[in-house]
């Protein structure tokens, strides 16, 4: 052990390796659920050094977990004994294209610092989410994270053109492409994006820049039922050309959850209303974006002509536009207060999971009629990204009772299957989703990825116990 | 052999089980460079016989090659004494979902028959190249086809959610997802589309359809310099928010070419000049396609009064907006008369090649100048799909040398790879890059796509000898 210390040490030097009470930045996870103490953390400067660490690390069969911002929310970097390496030292930004609209980074570039280096060119890296001053391009590509913007601009498989990927045997593995087409054999790179630090560790990427809306157009709406909201959605695409950001569905019992939980919480309408939706357009062309001499701005009022249109013919039961930042900011901060009105209440079963667009309000229903029929007194609440098909789906049992938080799990996971989705929508499977991968993915495909871990990590050394159930034996 | 062709016939019925001379549909590809006589073709009626087939196939060792279209420009469907597995009686567009935005299709549905279904939904499925009434879903999700629309809607890649797919030993493998969020393990859909049918059979897909553009204007503009025209790209995109579907590059030589070899054609101005982009905007809001009342379509408007603007300030020297469809479809036709255009002139050297859009220009200069250095008479032809940065090249020698062929594609291979670009952008592998693919893929990526490759397909049936070069032993 001592040896395999120095051994490190000669690679990333003394002060980059950290043990025991050194580790404690690194020794549990953002949600506190997962906490273990690495055998070491190991802080690498450059991709070399990754390659070095991870030959010591194979020669000697140590684990290696993979950390970066440390935000994942299925503990991914449980480290119990293994070598953690963490990028956080390879935090350049190389270099930013505008003409070719990419970015060339470090794994441990922070996503808040990209957004800004994006911005200085007048572009948007368009992946956000809550954790975004703390997350890191190794993390958010490990996990292929989603947020709240997937609807446009896809999720983060989709904003990655090229990456360097350090093997388990140390060998650099270099898919740097800055290309829109590249069919030159196997899609290694999609492979390694939402792997999970399973397969070998992402040291850099180019990535994908956005021109940067100029205005966006933002609002509540009151839908008379929420099987006619997706037709709505698609309407509203077809008006603006594609222009939706954000289509979030908030229920009532959100709206009241929101109320009763957070100081200073408005409702979004004078009356309650079942089925609320908060949708942001987002306009790049200036002849949409800029205002007019009257202060108009062309957006907002093809929004609000649309919405008046609606509202006259049923469409609608009501809405509100935000006419200024503050009123912008207000239905953001709505939504965005999920977690603190969805944990408020005890004892909770989580869910993440995804669905086709077209069968959200059938999920909903037969969700929870099949959770009461053998909990009557179990209730529900939910947001959903309604316009890519996640819903973080929250069922409060009647009892705090294990055997029923997995019956009601169970439940909710046969419905998504009846229903062609997915029980890990964008969190990934890490420790916390092994029991729903092992019994819900197809067992081909599930052994398809075994095969496929085992080829490239035979040593089975990368993250090991997550993403892969064990096998039966 | 007789008895493998009796258990073929069991499993698809004797008529469906061709040999020798009925073979004659499928014994050569499109291109006619690659021409084989299969031991037989067996064509199957659903996957369950393919996954038959392919358990038949796996237990005798049996190479196996899959079939649809035959369109493939890279020799992927060579068979020789293999089983050709076609899928083309597995036509069937299972579903359309219009909220959904997506189509469910079998293997041998053809492209061009999913376009009109999808016309009568109001939706497009964006994906169209020349072969489209021939191609079929199984060899264009096989070979991740790009085509003249990859700039606004992706490549193939991008537009499938799901797969169904037949391992090699006859196990069925359901990816067949409609999320737009699923992180549920490693990406295995990503690895079958464009993995040429060498780590297994695509049955059955997920596609997405999109809307349907309402209105199009399409210009031809004479650019000053190449190397500013992708920064004239991204003008417009931000001026339209991004809905350039083409942005064609045609130098002085292809227009002079194409006046030359092409019955009736015209010049797209009245002066010659060095630059010829062909451009064109989809409009799928009403605001932007419907005619207002004075007959004008404010998508049209817009661009002239941009290319107006660009011709006072220089940053154009010339354009002409197509006012008719006559006149639109004959800027498309000088574009898609390429093959005509480069091959009739002999010999050639021809490439597929992508650089980063930025970097285009800079690939013709570098890569004529370095041919001319040791062949002072080659000259070089091109057309680009600019807006994606893929560049069909063609090289004519000034002799028709084997020795200097081979050296005219390793010095374009060359500054193909200064350039951190692809040798192969869209056509993909098969037997035609093999050498390439060799000699300048990563070779730590190349090695682990041979651990892919052993992984799935340990006894090497599936398309056998393409898409993977010899190891040396």
């Amino acid at each position: 052990m001592t040896e395999l210390l120095d051994q490190l040490r000669q690679v990333v030097g003394p002060t980059h390796v950290l043990t025991g009470a050194d580790c404690a930045r690194w020794d549990h996870d953002w949600t506190g659920a997962y906490s273990a103490t690495p055998f070491a953390v190991v802080r690498p400067a450059c991709t070399a050094e990754v390659s070095e660490v991870l030959r010591i690390a194979h020669a000697s069969s140590t684990p290696v977990v993979p950390v970066s911002g440390n935000t994942g929310l299925a503990g991914g970097t449980y480290a119990k004994r293994a070598i953690m390496l963490s990028v956080d030292r390879m935090n350049a930004i190389r270099e930013i294209r505008k003409d070719g609209r990419l970015a060339i980074v470090e794994a441990g570039v922070i996503l808040a610092n990209l957004h800004s280096a994006a911005a200085e060119h007048d572009l948007i890296f368009p992946l956000t989410f809550g954790a975004r001053g703390s997350a890191m391009v190794g993390g958010f590509l490990s996990t292929n994270a989603g947020g709240s913007n997937v609807l446009r601009y896809g999720n983060t498989r989709d904003l990655c053109m090229g990456l360097e990927v350090v093997l388990a045997d140390g060998r650099v593995m270099n898919l740097m492409s800055e290309l829109h087409k590249d069919n030159s054999g196997l899609n290694l790179r999609h492979l390694m994006v939402g792997a999970e630090g399973t397969l070998g560790i992402i040291t850099a990427a180019v990535l994908k820049l956005k021109p940067r809306p100029r205005a966006y157009a933002t609002a509540m709406l009151a839908v008379p039922k929420l099987s006619d909201a997706v037709g709505l959605l698609n309407r509203i695409q077809d008006l603006t050309g594609g222009a939706v950001e954000a289509f979030e569905y908030m229920p009532r019992s959100y709206i009241e959850g929101h109320l009763r939980e957070i100081a200073g919480a408005r409702p979004p309408f004078e009356k309650m209303y079942d089925v609320n939706i908060m949708i942001e357009i987002g306009a790049t062309a200036p002849r949409d974006a800029d205002p007019l001499p009257d202060g108009s701005v062309p957006i907002v009022t093809l929004l609000e002509d649309t919405l008046a249109r609606f509202l006259e013919d049923g469409t609608l039961e009501d809405a509100v536009i935000a006419t200024n930042e503050a009123q912008r900011a207000e239905m953001w901060a709505r939504r965005e207060a999920a977690a603190e009105v969805v944990f408020a209440r005890q004892p909770v079963v989580n869910n993440d999971i995804c669905v086709p667009v077209d069968k959200v309000a059938r999920f909903l229903d037969d969700a929870i009629a099949r959770i009461n029929a053998f909990d009557p007194g179990a209730e529900a609440l939910c947001v959903a990204h309604l316009g890519d098909g996640n819903v973080h789906y929250t069922v409060y049992p009647s009892t705090a009772d294990p055997a029923l938080a997995d019956r009601i799990l169970e439940t909710v996971e046969d419905v998504v299957q009846d229903l062609s989705g997915s029980f890990s929508a964008e969190h990934g499977i890490g420790l916390g989703k092994l029991t729903s991968m092992q019994r819900r993915k197809d067992p081909v495909a599930l052994n398809v990825m075994h095969s496929i871990k085992a080829a490239l990590d035979p040593k089975g050394i990368l993250n090991p116990g997550k993403v892969f159930p064990p096998v039966d034996s």
